[in-house]
């Protein structure tokens, strides 16, 4: 059940729910995973949708100071309601979800705590993990500096031992060296975990993790040898501005040994550097971990711009009629749909292969447990280029979304702005999403050149062992084309590569080549988690049915954009292409009927939506109307600056007056 | 001679600069059109940076109330200074061009003078131009309505004829009707042209146009009848926020007869309506007009981006080194390259084929004074084609750029969040990118049918009276095989089409394949006119050969995006396609060592750029941290809401505070 519109007096969508052919509380389910998770997730988003503290519709006007003391607030309110009653992790964390405003609690719980318990001994989290769970200090990840991002390796920050005093003196060497991005520690951090080049007895032993504490906890002033600040502003309005990314640099900054992260190597009382017998490859657990919660986010920001657009798009009606008489509903339109089904689609498309990446964190955190490494490199593969593809595939979908609600779709009382603005940052932090595709490459040239040895590839890789059948065959099955041409290209590559006469620098020349083929190794991922998914029992009228026609919507759609690369492998022939295209056009007709239900299994609250066109009643007109008026420009009918620069332009007094 | 860094001190892409191996001033020359368009655009572009009123480097940091303040600001003051210095027409638009924020003065010279023009008769025009030309009166253009965009013959407005009075009735009868969208509408204009359902006797005789004054002269409030606001925020900090979008409602609002736009049709005295002797199809140079300029805006917008993105890319260090050493200039990276460069060629593929573009105008102007109408049609089509392919290349592009900026490019100090906020509304207005390629395809597919008459087809459609030729061979030459690709996409279409019952709705059904053959048809014309430029003299040490790798690099791209469309027609073969492939990473490596100097060759001023990534002197980083500290959230070190909302949640006292 939808939730903030219980009340809501007209449904100008009524007639579409009407029409749609499957159970869509069933589908509910299918899409949040169970009964108890539409459940609690209804609850919270409730929660938060009745709290007027939590409002979000003025967002886009607040200035600055005003949005982050807003979201000060809101983080302040949320622990309290989290707090006063006693909610569970699961409901907290939905909690924030739809508090839906960026802020120091982000990094706090998703890269601070985890730090702590991936990096740190257990000593250390015994000590610095209460703190942080009561918020009695608040931390942030200070990884990123001013001229280093990507490479890690390339970071210049230092923190060297000095044996007399038993502390790291941490400093920032140069302008560049200043830490640049991190959220939450312009202004609200205490604490960092701080990433520096370990230098001890003369020797430098390259990046490690410190705890670092940055700011008095008395009066939140920066600690000495600490300076602080925010970065600026940033793309949109309301969107990322609500976090305090900050800089910081450090004027030998001293902290004693053990705040040093020593879970994977320490520095003894002497200075002696000494690396533990943790296995380096448990670090890779924790990438996974953030990275499926990457994919999930992405399913989430693409089903809301659809929402937002499916519904709009049923609301308005252009052309159709020559005659004066009524005009046509836009979601009629074949190009419309065209458009737009294909991003309904990958929204389910994302959502199933997010559940699935989140079973594989497990699997792969319980094989590292009894030191089984066997399917680490291909889960980091896997990861990593479904991170890539399904976040530049939503921050493109959603400004596609705006786009398909025509010149309103600009106007901030839409959502589709900020929330495109917001969600873009994702393609270029946790990995660039071009650097993590081509270590996808790599894995895959690996996994080739591996092939002839015999050596048997797992998991999303195992296909690759069916070499011989898909470098030959003419493809049928719409799944083996996908093989074929993932296979193909990364072969192609291979081969190509293998001419060079350094393997280096070809892999170098290759790599726009290389990036193509790691896009289609990872759409056949998506592909065939789709189809295991509407393999299983689904229960519910006509769900299964929905979920088939997306799937082969998302398939078939990816087939047709990308359909260069099957016809010059050689993986379809043209009639095929040209067929799987027909098809299209005929499942598009099948989705139609079902389209506002496909978006209101999302269950998303007119609050969490955040949109005049996206409402769940379809009351744009009147909404828009009144939206207008709010804006600081209206509070006077003659604007601010009339007196001094229009009146004197109009009545040809301009050289006369001050401007 | 780049203008606003003559005295910088350090040139940190001086060696770039070096290398280039053209001559840098001549191509100068060839991007602007002539010496001469190159220093009247230097001498404007001065004025305005140099002068302290134009600075733009604080907008986005603006309330809506101060960026629209400031917007009225700068636009008396560029008038002022027009005035002062005698400008020309063509100084006086640069110098607006170069003030680079959008205000009410863009639709006053833009769509309220040129609808008077087109629309107006000789009386009409002797008594408004005047008034407008001196900005005794401001005008705009009120044609969009709430709930009516793209469709102008659904909108609902009407003015109804009174004899009695003499006077047209203005009235808005549904909310729906209301004006909304028009620039310079909500706070500054006193004028509009207002299109309405013109009723006389009545009948209701379609959309017409009429000179509606919404404003008093003496005060600036609204006349009677008249309500008039802002519709509210808009995509982005600054951007489009400074223009007074605004919405309009009549209650029942009398002018004169007279101020109906009488050129093309008139209504008497007695209340008749009839048809002027002038051809309706003057209304066509209009959009013609209108179309080019947002193609020649194209090519603006992408170069800026593009400019930004190579120099920071010559800047910019990632990787390449595995042992501390200095790392790579990310502008070496293939990768970045094959994203970056093809966005470089385009840049150059618009303003020149935005050149012939203004050529053509001239060109039906002309035989649209001598009544000839056969070249028309095509150049609608043309125009409306070019418009849409253009700008929706050039928003995805600065969005691409900003990626290939990695994090900073999402800071608002790297100036292209705004640069793609202000840049979207252009696949939108004047006709939505998807109409205009649909537009586009009817006019191909009659063209196609029309093929076996033997009708041959003129301008840019001549190539599709090859067809026996492009519909058997094989192709060789480059623009033959997008020549072929174009034609046999569109007569597919007209084959399915034809195989329908109804050929509306066969027509409808095949619209997402006809947009792809429209997008076909119009790039097919972009390589042509790009070739065609290459073809011509151009003086200057090597700056032949670099154009003519940026045309190749331009088609070659093209031809890989969408090879799907080559080997479907079976206008390429697979082998083509891949040595197409082979030749554009050849081609890359051409462009490199000539990058920075290709954007040099814009002359922007770093004021218009307004980015601290693409400064000419490439000292980034020292720029990025200063900017920083303006930031409104670091006037205080310790942030406001500290006391109320981060003290108690760390002093465990969030219950005894009010939140």
């Amino acid at each position: 059940m939808a939730v903030d519109h219980a009340a809501a007096e007209v449904d100008h969508l009524a007639a579409e729910r009407a029409a749609a052919r499957f159970d869509v509380e069933a589908m509910k389910i299918a899409w949040a995973g169970s009964r108890h998770a539409v459940d609690v997730a209804d609850r919270m988003a409730r929660l938060v949708a009745s709290d007027p503290v939590f409002r979000k519709d003025n967002r886009t006007m607040l200035s600055r100071k005003d949005l982050f003391k807003d979201t000060l607030r809101k983080a302040a309110h949320a622990w309290k309601r989290i707090v006063e009653l006693r909610l569970t992790e699961e409901e907290a964390s939905l909690l924030r979800q739809y508090v839906d405003q960026p802020g120091y609690v982000d990094l706090h719980w998703g890269m601070f705590v985890p730090a702590i318990k991936g990096q740190g001994t257990e000593e250390q989290q015994k000590k610095w993990l209460p703190l942080a769970y009561k918020f009695q200090i608040i931390g942030c990840y200070a990884q990123t500096e001013l001229g280093h991002g990507s490479n890690v390796q390339g970071l210049e920050t230092t923190a060297t031992f000095d044996p007399m005093t038993d502390e790291f003196v941490i400093h920032s060497p140069t302008l560049t060296s200043s830490k640049w991005w991190p959220g939450g520690l312009g202004k609200a951090s205490t604490h960092a975990v701080v990433y520096a080049r370990l230098i001890t007895e003369g020797k430098d032993y390259g990046i490690h993790g410190f705890i670092v504490q940055l700011r008095s906890l008395e009066d939140h002033s920066p600690l000495p040898g600490v300076t602080l600040g925010d970065i600026g502003g940033k793309f949109g309005s309301g969107a990322y501005n609500s976090m305090d990314n900050g800089v910081l640099r450090f004027d030998h900054v001293r902290i004693p040994r053990d705040q040093m992260l020593m879970r994977l190597s320490q520095v003894t009382r002497e200075g002696k550097y000494v690396q533990s017998d943790v296995p380096k490859q448990l670090l890779y657990g924790t990438m996974v971990y953030v990275r499926q919660s990457i994919v999930a986010d992405a399913s989430k920001a693409l089903s809301r711009a659809v929402c937002i657009a499916v519904r709009y798009s049923a609301i308005r009606k252009q052309f159709g009629s020559q005659d004066g008489g009524p005009e046509t509903q836009v979601l009629n339109y074949r190009t419309q749909q065209s458009r737009l089904f294909p991003l309904l689609a990958s929204a389910y498309a994302f959502r199933f292969v997010g559940d699935w990446l989140n079973w594989l964190y497990t699997d792969v955190t319980q094989k590292l447990e009894v030191k089984d490494y066997s399917t680490l490199q291909e889960a980091h593969a896997c990861t990593a280029g479904l991170k890539a593809v399904t976040t530049s595939a939503t921050a493109d979908a959603i400004e596609e979304c705006r786009k398909l609600c025509g010149g309103h779709g600009y106007l901030n009382s839409s959502g589709l702005p900020e929330l495109f603005a917001v969600y873009v940052p994702a393609c270029t932090y946790e990995g660039d999403n071009v650097v993590l595709l081509l270590q996808v490459a790599r894995i895959l040239m690996k996994t080739v050149s591996q092939l002839t040895s015999g050596k048997q590839p797992v998991g999303t890789m195992a296909y690759m062992g069916k070499v011989q059948h898909l470098m030959q065959s003419k493809c049928a099955v719409k799944t083996e084309a996908f093989e074929a041409r993932a296979l193909r290209m990364a072969v192609n590559c291979a081969q190509n590569i293998g001419q060079a006469s350094n393997q280096e620098e070809g892999f170098y020349e290759r790599s726009p080549d290389l990036l193509e083929a790691a896009v289609a190794h990872i759409q056949l991922i998506i592909v065939t988690k789709f189809i295991e998914k509407v393999h299983q029992d689904i229960p519910g009228h006509g769900v299964k049915e929905q979920l088939q026609n997306l799937c082969n919507v998302y398939a078939l759609y990816t087939l047709h954009k990308h359909l260069g690369d099957f016809l010059a492998t050689g993986s379809l022939t043209p009639k095929q292409g040209a067929l799987a295209n027909e098809q299209l056009g005929k499942l598009y007709a099948q989705v139609r009927p079902n389209a506002v239900a496909l978006v209101d299994a999302f269950n998303y609250t007119d609050h969490y939506l955040g949109s005049v066109l996206g409402r769940y009643d379809g009351n744009v007109y009147p909404a828009l109307y009144e939206e207008a008026w709010k804006d600081p420009l209206n509070e006077t009918v003659v604007p601010e600056g009339y007196h001094e620069y229009l009146r004197p332009l109009l009545k040809q007094q301009l050289k006369l007056s001050r401007l």
